[in-house]
């Protein structure tokens, strides 16, 4: 089918979108029956008020460092569809010829791909619509992980055992240190801090994900223990950790901030639970909150990340102009010791609105670390090792 | 002189203070004056608990991987030295026959280094001390600038480039950033996010130090002026900030967070502003507060600042065995545009227990931003140029 295509991004930014731009431009290029190559700005809201760009005119070499430019280069929203917005990104579609739609996004952008080549097909406009999976959170379901994770994990990984390294050595006055991390309902992010881990009392001491009630008093007795054992604690946290009643350990104070799909701006655990420390435990307790910046870090970036990014972006495209529709690529792990990892497809409606959640498998049985299982999960994830430190031995001088 | 020799590390740790470390013990290695190489582990806490270690025992890799290994492999402390702990350290001295004192740390660890000295001088132990500058704050008076500063400064341009890029993509739901910074009541480490900021509309787009008072109104304007203009603002404050009374913006709640110089663990800047924000320009804030992470990151490590720690560690070793004692080294640069530094020195006393704040002709008239001198400035410090990006020029369709 010959026309025209357009690419969006959505959702939250992540390391290696722009790769997956990339790769869907790219593999554009190779099709005669895709015309214009457009971009619709900031989403979805770019063809609702036709901000749509033309990538054709771009230089190749721009097209090309896209591959390691963090963010979302077209721009990024949180828009909940309305019903009436439906009929207008059709109409768009028609006026622009618009027949190819490449939807880089998490589940919500998934939901809308899908309602979009639903009203196409019930009104009889042709119209192939293909998702690209890109998600920090990992909680996509079908896809064995999603295009961004493997990025924030290594930037956690990195960061928590430098910050671990940090808290060992002036344990005297920083005794313990809590890292929030993102991952709203799903606590994949804050799970591959266990890869800064090498040696049994390393960094972090103790994850906490939002898969498991958080307890109080379970929390303080694990703090307690680590830190008569080793004298000082890191703990990881996940920003959406919420008590046995459900709810947040810490609803938001502030009025204005509620996304477009009314998730709640999650943040505060860190604090939380410093308090929650200082004032049982008696002892000193700070929190650190990378927030966005571990999500969209280039000098973390992991280079199996960013070359399984571009690679689903080709993907969609080729599936598409070989006449699929309706279908997120997948991401499919082979079997085997060895990492290697194939592309699959999955119907949109699959991926719309579902979450994925770390499984049981992945938790330890005190629900205080993950276990090896996950770490066998996410270890080829996050690319090349980490860098490799000194160690000393410390000879005690006996005189 | 004949003798021993001990290496401590204190204060905050570093991304690269090991550094220093590996080049203080590869010059001791040079000196047949210097026979033991020690350690004490925990800063001068080893000392007073004899908790020494011997260097030579270690593997001459490990410690050339002290190089680029971040945070302070012997360990740190805070602790403000009583009348008592003084004899105590001579007394150790004189036990394990200690010649040599060599002290990297900030202005608080150079207080220590003076007292001992001082107190060796007066009871006629020959004794050598040098300070070996390091502090991420950047606030040592006398010299240029401190080892540890140029790599929280390259990793503050790094991650701010990247979360402003964040925040430009998805302003649609978060549409002002506040990136909270270290640096206590110095801005050196805050300023030094505007090597972020590559054009006009760049992040950070506001930059507030706490040597200009805070004024809540004046930043509400700032931010109001910012955001009609492009949509979306991302700030960088100070840990430190106080308004004009002099009192931190936001005085920690928790008792037991002092350290043993009386310092206040600061922070909550970050969440003060979002609400402040929010309540009076009723739009949606939230900070990030990277925290220890900021300073002891491996992969940003500057390679000017990694081998100039390295340098004053050399330095500070070859001047004690020349003859020199109760000096700290310092940097010093040389005149022209070309970036070149020397080594200099300068006694304790002008270090110890001082700060320097950013100096006038580094903040611009309104107090929000700084000057194109301090960009002068600081721009060397953080290394090679940083990773560069694709940017679009988004050309549009028009039908």
């Amino acid at each position: 089918m010959k026309g025209n295509c357009i690419i969006a991004q959505s959702g939250g930014p992540t390391a290696v979108i722009n790769s997956s731009i990339a790769g869907a431009i790219h593999e554009c290029l190779k099709h005669k029956e895709i015309k214009g190559i457009y971009g619709a700005i900031n989403g979805i809201l770019g063809v609702l008020s036709e901000n749509i760009v033309d990538l054709r005119k771009e230089k190749p070499a721009e097209i090309d460092k896209l591959r390691k430019t963090p963010s979302s280069a077209l721009g990024s929203c949180r828009h909940k569809l309305k019903e009436e917005d439906l009929d207008k990104i059709l109409s768009v579609f028609r006026k622009y010829n618009v027949r190819y739609f490449f939807c880089a996004g998490g589940n919500d952008s998934m939901d809308t791909a899908n309602k979009v080549s639903k009203l196409a097909q019930k009104e009889g406009y042709e119209l192939r619509v293909m998702g690209i999976p890109k998600t920090v959170d990992n909680d996509l379901p079908v896809t064995d992980h999603c295009p961004g994770y493997g990025s924030v994990a290594r930037w956690l990984a990195i960061s928590v055992r430098d910050a671990g390294l940090d808290t060992e050595a002036i344990y005297t006055s920083d005794t313990v240190k809590i890292i929030e991390t993102m991952g709203r309902n799903a606590g994949w992010i804050t799970a591959s801090t266990a890869l800064a881990k090498e040696r049994e009392d390393d960094a972090p001491n103790l994850i906490y994900l939002p898969e498991r009630p958080f307890d109080n008093e379970k929390f303080l007795q694990d703090v307690d223990r680590v830190y008569k054992k080793l004298g000082h604690v890191l703990i990881t946290v996940c920003e959406g950790l919420k008590n046995k009643e459900g709810e947040y350990l810490t609803a938001s104070r502030r009025s204005v901030d509620t996304d477009g799909f009314g998730h709640k701006q999650l943040g505060g655990v860190g604090d939380y639970l410093c308090d929650l420390i200082a004032a049982n435990l008696k002892i000193k307790a700070r929190f650190d909150k990378p927030g966005t910046i571990q999500r969209v870090s280039s000098v973390c970036a992991s280079r199996t990340d960013l070359n399984e990014a571009y690679l689903v972006g080709k993907v969609a495209v080729r599936k598409a102009v070989s006449g699929m529709t309706d279908m997120m690529v997948t991401l499919v792990r082979a079997e085997g010791k060895e990492y290697r990892c194939f592309t699959g497809v999955t119907q949109l409606e699959n991926i719309a609105n579902k979450e994925k959640k770390v499984p049981d498998n992945f938790i330890n049985a005190d629900g205080n670390f993950v276990t090896e299982e996950f770490l066998n999960y996410v270890k080829p994830l996050i690319g090349s090792p980490l860098p490799e430190y000194a160690r000393l031995r410390k000879y005690s001088v006996r005189l």
